[in-house]
């Protein structure tokens, strides 16, 4: 499957009762609706446990499956982890890395990152700022994310509250790679958020409490998914 | 589901391909196979993305399934992290903690120990040599298997190669917690390796690579039940 | 040297600039002037960068030095990190260990505390709860501190708060371990907490912020070494 | 002091007893007499304990002396870690970050290099391949050195056995800082080594057991920094 934008990711993270479950097969469900009516690039990303049965949801749909991490081990004995090819195997599309709940050494980014290209896996690599942005764009991910840590979570918007470390960050990208796609992150909430993102040159955004924890997900998605394909025309 | 004993208890690690998709799923059917035919407890320990399809498996069967790590968080933003109320809503009955290939700090093993037990999982907490067995036996585990790092995955078991560890350890744990469950680990290989390992006074082993490397692990699994059953007699 | 009891132990910790330069060697010579007043056995656990002045200040006492924290690892090419030996040649006579800023892994500490004393060091193991007090002192330590880390730093002392935890600790501890001396800690900061805490059972207190950023060092390891020797008697 | 070239710094590393004490100091006085002799920039990170001594010993030349390591927290309640702050007062004109041996966070990294610079430190930022190279170039640190860790501590130096790593880290990393001075590190044994480096296009070398293990240390640095300037000409 080949990756098309706008982007809306979605971020499951570890939320109880939220994420798990019957939970995590709303969400996907919804998402499936949205897209069925939108078209928009949808991404997945579910805890470890619940990959499979995300994937069955969504499939015979452009939605992909994320995991949300990945450790930087070769397959083996190694209890407890699992390495690219566990993925793989279950089904997956790409893995997020370097999230900034989940921090990697930027040896273990790069090997990770050529690890999944050759495994044919896509790579969303998160950054705090436009500098490490920049930094982990020079290594090759299909997709790089920029998330100020001090707004994840809150609901305020990156957009809103910090413009500015979007079009640097777009800015300082595109001096090193001209193809990484890039996304807004923190603090998304509303279609709205999703618009100005776009607005200030990225593809589209990760969010995870907004639609994770809302009552409704399908609103939130179909809103976003919608601002997304707007704000690209 | 109670705990009996003895017990094969199978870490699947993270071997490519033997623990993940239709391998994985294999080693549950001949597990669940050796249980109806010997009854022994059995239980199974996939990778986090196959714990659904096993527990799937071994449905309606007294096999227990474990994850085979924990981390130490509590639900919410932790991307990439599992807390335990997530094994739990996967369905899983337990968890290892603190394998050698997947070291904790003391600190968190007891606040893992505490916290599955108000959930209702069972813990299966790794040591590396008698003194560590008997210290994690104090937090009041519900199985602790002592296994010493240089025999894991060797082939050469620990109850040939290092017999007195094993005594050791059921003499040290016992001084400290009359109840905990006490397996062999590292190395196991064959029935008459589990048939030692509860002739010194363990309830039985901790396997990985000989059974989920195996071409046939019916057949090993099967050698491991029936050493089993006929040692505690 | 020996341990005497009741013992008074100074974490440094890394408050800037009390831990550091000038103000080290300030705290150093007034725990100085204390041990020649009262004789109380006393414990200095500077930042690695000051051991070597603090042991100067200290020389031709009975004035223990430790270093904060050992890692687990042999001599050799490990860049940043420093081995026992490295310890042990700068001069120091112990090391705490698993200091709820600094966990180690469970078989980490018991090889540390193996080696120490082999190399001749002594070691102080701390740990958050009674239990893990007791897990530790299995593995043979010189000394355990029992310190609830939501407590530390907060200038509320656990013999006052909580003084079931000292009484739980020592009664576990002393199941498993005869010989270990126990320590109290967390929000120790009075002469009188002192007093509290050996009278509770334990040997004296493990202390920082209330001596570290002291106007005046000098008067509050007085107090709390004049009220060790009046609790002991 | 500022950053001359070529350079020839010295990883102490943790090998004992080579890296403490005595042979410690040895090493800074052979340093300080070939810094006499040729007036080449060496640079020397022994390990915390020894920071204090070996600057005494090179007082009042241009050799500066960098810690190995320096851990990504603020100063505070942080025991048995040594925030910048505190290496600042211990002395030191730099730190060494992301050794292959003590890898970092990118996100850490980069809020290292920042705070560094404040305070008025250099930092010397290591990495694997050339792209991780570029990658913590863009963070602005004062030196880069790119050390393929296969080859740490084998005597089979980089720029014999991969001059294509040197050359290509060359290129990758001049397209995105033009300032960043670059060494060549890995196996680095002989004063040929060296003089091979800078032929490459780098500003000189990161070296570790071939100095701190040698017999004779001045004999070796001397070699290093006479083919250094040689090879700058």
């Amino acid at each position: 499957m080949t990756l098309k934008t706008p982007i809306v990711a979605v971020n499951f993270k570890a939320y109880y009762p939220y994420s798990f479950g019957e939970n995590a097969l709303k969400i996907a469900q919804d998402a499936r609706k949205v897209w069925e009516e939108t078209g928009v690039q949808i991404i997945l990303a579910p805890p470890y446990t619940e990959l499979k049965s995300v994937l069955e949801v969504v499939k015979d749909t452009e939605i992909l499956v994320f995991a949300q991490h990945a450790d930087p081990v070769e397959p083996g004995a190694r209890t407890g982890y699992i390495p690219l090819e566990g993925l793989k195997e279950a089904g997956v599309q790409g893995v997020i890395l370097n999230h900034s709940e989940h921090r990697l050494k930027i040896a273990d980014i790069n090997w990770l990152v050529k690890k999944a290209k050759k495994l044919g896996l896509y790579t969303l690599v998160c950054a705090d700022v436009p500098e490490t942005g920049a930094a982990v764009s020079i290594l090759g991910p299909d997709i790089v994310a920029v998330e100020p840590p001090e707004l994840i979570g809150t609901g305020v918007s990156v957009s809103k509250a910090k413009p500015e470390v979007i079009t640097n960050s777009v800015e300082l990208i595109r001096k090193v790679n001209k193809d990484v796609i890039i996304l807004t992150g923190a603090g998304i909430s509303t279609g709205e958020d999703v618009y100005k993102a776009i607005e200030l040159g990225t593809a589209g955004v990760l969010v995870a409490s907004a639609i994770v924890k809302a009552k409704d997900p399908y609103t939130i998605i179909k809103d976003m998914a919608e601002n997304a394909k707007k704000a690209m025309k």
